[in-house]
């Protein structure tokens, strides 16, 4: 994991975003440069404070006085604004620091993008801004605009509305795009970033900072990859306790990862860890960047969706029943009225329309049988939410209808959404919605799928807050395990015995077994035990026990121990003549039962990745499993369970009794503490694990361990 | 299914779209009527024939000279367009079948959606126009668009461009909301249908003049019922052999259906049954009514796709990491270039650029370097088509940009698709490209959702020509075993010894059986089959054998055969005192291997459904199935195999030979043409179905008959 730096959270990002003076350096009189665009953004953004231009070689540049070093402004700089060549940066940061800037946004590129030499570069750049203690965005950004302050430290075309939405991308041209459609739709924003390289300021810093903002109701990402996922996912954590926080994170296919690393050179991250981690953290992930605004907007200004159960008004039926179907694929639920409703609806509609959800006013329908509708639904205690549709029939008086929707839905405690179809007659309407901050949408699905993630949300809010249960272990005993195979220069994958030490000391069952030398100690194990009995091979030199011959199961008397005995020993052998055989592991035979899988990755950015599913071809033919990042709590460990498409098998299925679902539950929770407490154990996999009608016992117990430092060579 | 109509296919059509004169019945000067509108359309429309207003209130409607009734126009009259109150509808059409009238757009609602009333007046309706001759679109609808003639013979308040999309509805809201959405966007249409309650125009008629239309590239549907699915399906099939064909069928989920019928009235057919059906007919599936025209433009205008690796050309390394992602969603490639493109590549981007695919031409990029990216990737044989991305940079030349990749693309044999995101500085380039027939699409993943339709049309068309192969079977032993059952008042579901004998004759494997009803017999069959055996009780009220312990398996000897023999018939007969008790199925024991299923499910629009899947848990449990519609071919059959997520365990996933596919290929089309040759037959399971490595061999065999007519009572 990447060390936190001395800056990592929100201290001194006041300054980026509402400064009281501004130096652009590299401020230009020549309109094409971007150095002429920031100052003019500036200025033209109603900016309070001063703006000084740098440029040694003019005096004044639109109508300021320029100039010539950043040191010679009378009065204190708060925000440099860098945008002059690369190898210029470093002394220009030093002149900033000397200064007394306290931010910097280095719009500059030529930095880490570009290779080895940039990275280093950027590193000095960073040195020299931490000396200072110069807050740093970018380098290679488009900027910050802040629509409260107002300040528009940007090279930007456009300066969006304001809003309630923050958002950060770590792609310039994202943000580019982000706000030419945001400027075209009325999309507002309190904060707009480009963080380009993260050298200093990153999601994190943003994330700690917009916690506390009031002016911010929803923070949305854009992501390619991030120098510290666990900084990412406590801040995330902490934010979307407070507000929905919404990311877009590319690179999730194989191809799609190549991309990002040739791109950013930044650590992708594996999809799935990335996924575990938004989830974990309450993140909602977006598919598509225009996700991002339909669920944005939604989430900043529409009430809370409190249920999954929806209502539609509509003024057509064929839209309601897409939406229907919409609903249904999403997971959320058609409401079913209250009785009054259908009375107070049946009152106030035609005889035609129809009362039951989808509500269909009728293609005549104006103002006032939307307004009746939607207050009947809204009024509804089966409802949470609503959609309404309307398509642009003959005389559809369209803004009126869309001024009612307003009028209705304001101040409810329930979301209300738009889906205004069409666009020549309707697109009015719809801006109408927007402006009031009732979000349209183009398509059923679309509205649809701004719901799912509404309920998402509400889902993770109404969670409990739950920490993972501490269980009583011995940590003392896997220390033990851990120095001896390092001491002994054993290999990354410890060998069984040693790995049910490790599991017995953190709680998990295991069938009775002892270590054999000797064909004699392996009878006298087997009836210590009780026969049946399996035999396995206790050799670091074998790790695929079962390649070589290194299993015998059911062994059901002393004779067939014997001979297995000797039979494991001699095919060990002969597959590893030289190796180092420890004799056999005697391991009493466990009553058939459901076979489940419970496994633990380590990822790059996430740290520990634990896995569950059900064993045998679930795993291996339809990777029919579930991950979640440790510490996995209870209530996490549960939602595993039953999260896999066989979780029925477990359930009972087929007639059989339930497995011991909190056996199961509790083994994952000790696996997760066990590699939170042992960084150093980096794969760990309990395959099979059988569980009963009551318990569950691993029968193989697999760990690869990183060996540290010290004991490398 | 329904009786196919006198004029279910396109006889006579021509007359709807373009014809010589047409009478607007109901015609009104009120300009806020729609028999105003009607009129006024036709005349803005550019319509060339002679337009006859129907009023007996006025005397000139629109400059034009009404007349009293349509008997009263003087020349003849094609085509009337119908738009008064519902009652008097019945006797303007006995009028209009005395002018001559050839056909009817039947605006006025109050029929068939109505309920039991309406539906008489509609049938009624109907066999009046069938006595004349004339044809009839609606009623309930909002007309006829065609702007190839032109003449726009409905009361939609725009008239489209036009283009070479045909576009029918069957709900008149979604055709406003189509023409709302395509007159802002330059959607351009050949004809544009609302078929309203389809009496005698439905989707089939549309589809097979659609066929021969030159001026149709493509045709979209929006359904929400039909009313005979198997003539869809052949007609569809036709269409989709010389162009394709978009369907958004909504009604796809539970809750959805409900709506369709509550909306309509129309069989919805289950969702499944829908999809093997458009499937089957090479229809591409909408999502949502946006991808009707997103996939739809690209599908007339652009050529088709030859195979599935896609280039990407974008000016931001983001965007084209979004759009990697999506493509491996999509199941596409990301091509890999040959080393002439990239060296092409390399020659004319600068350094900084990235050659490999997505190819990043750099922030700063102009219409030069666009078009030297694009035509290297263009002319690369490993390119199937491309993605061009543009994000509005400072300085990027929009229009000249999406100019030259107009130009470039131009004439080319592989589609190109546009992605301009943004909007306040995009439009203007994204509508050129539109107008240039190079859609253009504002998210990567709409512009690769369309790849991907376009793939999968191309992946259909490419297929072989494959007819469902004709096995020798014994039709007339089935005939003899379903009419005796039905002589001896049998239940509905066949004793296992009757499906026997069916599926022996159509040639599926069983494993060797004898009835016995004796132990004795018993014994013999068992000495006679080989042992070991199983007995199943067999009788007409017994059907769910294993639930009152009618079978035993693994029996080894004779005198093991003979106690199951007693312990069967005895519990048969606590379980059945009075029912009819045939003996014994004495069968041969079969080796275990992979357990499969194959069964039938006849829908009520599309026919039988022919259902395949792994066994037990993945039946039950995991829904891991596939389906096809009948007569299942070869090709089809193995696709089948392929498709179950556990595809896998057949061809040996865990280190097993492979299972026979071809004999589990067979099996499926043998019973696909035994319920095609026998539609009594209902319901049928196979259930399991054991493979080994060579042959497979149905164990169970379960049969349902829907009983014929004389059978009743």
């Amino acid at each position: 994991m990447a060390q936190s730096s001395p800056h990592s959270e929100a201290d001194g990002l006041d300054v980026l975003f509402c400064p009281g003076s501004v130096a652009v350096i590299g401020a230009s009189r020549s309109e094409e440069k971007i150095g002429h665009a920031i100052v003019k953004n500036i200025l033209e953004s109603g900016y309070a404070g001063e703006v000084y231009p740098v440029n040694p070689k003019a005096d004044e540049i639109l109508g300021l006085q320029a100039y010539s070093s950043v040191k010679d402004v009378s009065g204190p700089v708060d925000l440099a604004v860098i945008v002059i060549p690369a190898k210029l940066v470093l002394d220009v940061m030093e002149a900033c620091g000397q200064k007394g800037v306290r931010a910097a946004i280095v719009v500059t590129a030529g930095f880490g993008e570009t290779g080895r030499e940039g990275a280093r570069r950027e590193r000095r750049l960073l040195e020299i801004a931490r000396q200072h203690g110069v807050r740093v965005l970018g380098p290679n950004c488009l900027g910050v605009i802040d629509t409260v302050c107002p300040l528009n430290a940007s090279f930007a075309a456009h300066m969006p509305d304001g809003g309630g939405q923050g958002f950060m991308s770590q792609s310039g041209a994202l943000c580019v795009a982000v706000l030419d459609l945001a400027v075209a739709e009325g999309i507002g924003f309190s904060r707009f970033v480009s963080l380009g390289n993260k050298a200093d300021v990153d999601e994190v810093a943003l994330l700690r900072k917009w916690e506390e903002d009031e002016q911010t109701g929803a923070a949305l990402a854009y992501i390619e990859g991030l120098t510290d996922g666990r900084a990412f996912l406590d801040a995330a954590r902490c934010v979307a306790a407070r507000k929905p926080v919404v990311a877009l994170k590319s690179g999730t296919t194989e191809a799609g990862s190549q991309a990002v690393s040739s791109h950013t050179g930044s650590l992708a991250g594996s999809a799935r860890a990335y996924q575990a981690a938004f989830r974990k953290a309450g993140v909602l992930q977006a598919q598509t960047w225009l996700d991002l605004f339909d669920w944005g907007l939604a989430l900043t200004y529409q009430p809370a969706l409190a249920g999954s159960r929806i209502a539609i008004v509509t003024n057509a039926g064929g839209p309601g029943i897409l939406t229907t179907d919409a609903l249904g694929h999403a997971g959320l639920a058609l409401a079913r009225f209250e009785d009054a409703t259908l009375e107070a609806l049946r009152d106030a509609l035609p005889e035609a329309a129809a009362v039951e959800n989808p509500v269909d006013v009728l293609g005549d329908a104006g103002p006032p049988e939307y307004a009746a509708a939607l207050e009947a639904v809204l009024d509804d205690g089966n409802v949470d939410g609503a959609v309404v549709i309307l398509t642009p029939q003959i005389l559809t008086d369209v803004e009126g209808i869309a001024q009612t929707i307003v009028d209705v839905a304001q101040g409810r405690d329930k979301p209300v959404l738009g889906c205004f179809m069409g666009e020549e007659t309707t697109s009015a309407g719809a801006a109408l919605l927007n402006r009031n901050r009732l979000p349209n949408y183009r398509s059923p699905n679309r509205a649809v799928n701004t719901l799912q993630a509404m309920w998402r949300y509400a889902e993770y809010r109404s969670r409990p807050e739950s920490e993972p249960e501490a269980f009583e272990v011995d940590g003392d005993a896997v220390r033990r395990v851990l120095d001896a195979a390092c001491r002994e220069g054993s290999p990354v994958t410890l060998v069984e015995v040693e790995a049910r030490d490790v599991m017995a000391a953190y709680g998990i069952p295991l069938p009775p077994a002892r270590l054999a030398s000797s064909a004699g100690e392996a009878v006298e194990a087997a009836e210590e035990i009780g026969f049946p009995v399996a035999l396995k091979i206790a050799s670091p030199d074998v790790l695929h026990k079962s390649d070589v011959g290194g299993i015998e199961l059911g062994l059901a008397d002393t004779n067939a121990v014997k001979q297995a005995y000797d039979r494991i020993l001699s095919r060990a052998r002969q597959h590893a003549p030289e190796g180092e055989i420890w004799g056999v592991l005697v391991q009493a035979m466990v009553a058939p039962g459901r076979e489940v899988i419970v496994g633990v990755n380590r990822d790059a950015q996430f740290g520990p990745l634990v896995m569950f599913g059900l064993g045998g071809i679930y795993v291996e033919v339809l990777e029919d499993v579930t991950f979640r990042l440790a510490p996995v709590t209870a209530r996490e460990a549960e939602e595993m369970l039953d999260e896999i498409k066989a979780a029925p098998l477990l359930h009972g299925a087929r007639g059989e009794d339930p497995a011991d679902l909190a056996a199961i539950a509790e083994i994952v929770q000790r696996v997760s503490q066990l590699v939170c407490d042992f960084p150093e154990i980096v794969e760990l996999d309990l395959n099979p694990v059988i569980v009963h009608q009551e318990g569950a016992v691993a029968i193989d117990a697999r760990l690869s361990v990183k060996q540290p430092e010290e004991c490398k060579e």
